[in-house]
């Protein structure tokens, strides 16, 4: 781009799903993963569910000569899973974690103890200052009944507004992942509106790749076929999403997807699709503004549908707070019953039938076992309905916001 | 500041110390607060340790006059404790919760359960964006052996990136909060150096107050007065701190403390003094350009020294993680033992002395309550770990970039 006012910048994306022991041929996967990017010579390649830092420094050893700038999240029990590989310098990372991700007694959806998150990395594209952003959000296990919904608004949410505070000074703005939301739901609704992204699917002048740019499709050997039944040509929950904020243009040349398997190869790099796009950057004049991608009147109404499902979330984090909390006072109740019939039964020693020592102390046991369990849902939960109250508030701020406006 | 290019803006900060049945006569200095606020009529109102959402509502009815524009920060299990009343309308709000915060099982220090943040507030002065922050650190219980001192550095690290990111199109960046560290800790020279913060005590052109602007003073009746014994003249963790960014300058013009109590009052607002600043901002022709405060030869000290201690944080979390993980590996090993016993036990009944009921059970009891709580620390560990080795990893980010500078 020296001396040339116009930048094109090849994108990558991919959930490259390496969960160690779990993913099927992970190991091969990530050696063809590897093999493919140093091929191509991508500029940015936003990578994320590598939970393994080996994966990583296997691929930083294999990328190094192509992409000699790269940086990994660290997160959560297991990690974040993000990490970023890119040709232009790294200046500067950020890492955002949600406040709301799941359940830790979930333990089959293991969501919490990934400490999902959005991570930051400003890159400096010889003239262009562009904070690519890879992320991750709660995954949707039932569409008829989602439980996660309320968290995976908050974290979109979250994640507009990470971006709109963050990205003020940037030239342009790019995110890419695995949003785990269809894209006329009200998430992808919210990040398309409120910091204005665009959708580089929706606005490809060339496209190739799998009908609608679906990312998880009954053609791939990996996907589960049953969740798949609903959506015969599959879902698109992967995404690249863009915008230029200040004397900038971008337009989205090109848009790719895998179709079920590698390039030329028999396997798919993952259970996901991957999504490559070319984007044509290019200064302009005057400064662009920053147009909002939504009219403001169709935002009002995609944030008020967001709050709305919050607030049910929240009435739902509400109850479960208060029941836990009624179990761990009965507990207790339960504890304080027989610690009076323990002292009842040393002051009169030999008053009667003596209580079954087996069944008085597995009994106190147990009380005690529900109490723990009980106080930690009860404080988890407390902590839930104030992120929830937290986001509605925001919400509500955001929407009187858009209806001052001129 | 409608045509005229200066704009004088008053600022008050006070940690409250307001925790429901704990601090000492909450409700009449939280009025006696609300009453000073009233008459005072600063611009910007920056308090912590408002736990009570009541407190808040309170103080909200009293101000709602002068400080039209309020907001409260929601967090944690107890709460953020942040809020902010402003004169100028707030337009958007934006909360960054610490990865770090204490240990949960360290209930007498509390930190943990409040969910420590920096809560941002984008304000608009009529031609300036100001975002002002409130912000609480995590507090230090013992300064000759400072357990906490990595997680605060990880905090003091994440706030100054928060800062650095979300403050590139802001005009003046204000930063009001109690910071838990003395002015010459390395935390405080990380706030001043890496996003180029200025002290409002070092910067003032006119002083009055306790002397060096100590914000925890023996002459208070509320302060814990052993504590105070190495500090006669008192300590000072509470600052504003601020800088310009775009084209604006800020001097502080005037910088005062309360001194043990509160004006033409016989008992203090908090044990904490409170702080307030005049500023005088000043738009310029030219733009003044992203001046780092410290020269950076000694930023990059104040980084290398941070990183140490960081690692020195990590190499304990690192033996915390080995041992809770042995001790859980030991609990169910004890376990299988038992079962093992047991299946023995039922498949020959009459082998000799039956195994005495009462303490296998108690004894099976207390292997899976160690294996319980072992796993939850190790899993907690495991995580500190994580978020210890990401602030490693982000600040030698940090020095190379500082190094490779020309």
């Amino acid at each position: 781009m020296e001396g040339d006012p116009t930048l094109r910048l090849r994108v990558f994306d991919l959930n490259c799903w390496a969960i160690r022991y779990l993913s099927k041929r992970r190991q091969e996967r990530v050696r063809l993963i590897g093999d493919t990017l140093h091929q191509e010579g991508f500029d940015l390649v936003l990578l994320q569910e590598v939970w393994s830092e080996r994966d990583y420094s296997d691929l930083k050893a294999k990328l190094g000569g192509c992409y000699p700038f790269s940086h990994y999240f660290r997160s959560g029990v297991i990690g974040s899973g993000l990490c970023v590989f890119s040709r232009f310098p790294i200046l500067d990372t950020l890492l955002y974690q949600y406040s709301l991700n799941g359940y830790p007694y979930m333990l089959q959806h293991g969501d919490w103890f990934c400490g999902k998150s959005v991570g930051l990395v400003l890159a400096r594209g010889s003239r262009t200052t562009l904070p690519p952003r890879s992320c991750q959000l709660h995954a949707e296990y039932c569409r008829e009944k989602d439980a996660y919904l309320p968290h995976r608004l908050v974290q979109a949410w979250e994640l507009a507004q990470f971006i709109r505070h963050t990205s003020k000074a940037a030239d342009v703005v790019l995110l890419g992942g695995d949003l785990n939301m269809h894209p006329e739901d009200v998430g992808i609704r919210l990040l398309r509106g409120w910091p204005g992204l665009r959708d580089a699917v929706a606005e490809a002048t060339r496209f190739e790749g799998c009908e609608d740019g679906c990312t998880l499709v009954p053609n791939n050997c990996f996907t589960v076929k049953t969740e798949l039944l609903p959506f015969p040509l599959g879902i698109r929950i992967d995404y690249i999403l863009y915008k230029a904020i200040s004397s900038f243009t971008v337009k989205c040349e090109e848009l790719k997807t895998t179709t079920g398997t590698a390039p030329g190869m028999d396997i798919p790099f993952s259970d996901h699709e991957a999504v490559m796009a070319t984007l044509h950057i290019r200064r302009q004049g005057q400064a662009a503004g920053a147009n909002v991608g939504t009219a403001e009147p169709t935002l009002a109404d995609v944030v008020t549908e967001a709050r709305t499902e919050v607030g049910v979330g929240l009435r739902a984090a509400q109850r479960q707070r208060y029941s836990t909390g009624r179990m761990a006072v009965l507990a207790l109740l339960l504890l304080l019953r027989q610690a009076a019939a323990a002292l009842g039964a040393l002051a009169g020693l030999a008053a009667g039938q003596p209580f079954p020592k087996l069944s008085f102390s597995l009994l106190a046991f147990l009380a005690i076992g529900i109490l723990l369990l009980a106080t930690g849902l009860h404080l988890f939960h407390t902590m839930e309905v104030k992120m929830l109250q937290g986001t509605e508030e925001q919400m509500r701020m955001a929407l009187r916001a858009l209806q001052e406006r001129p």
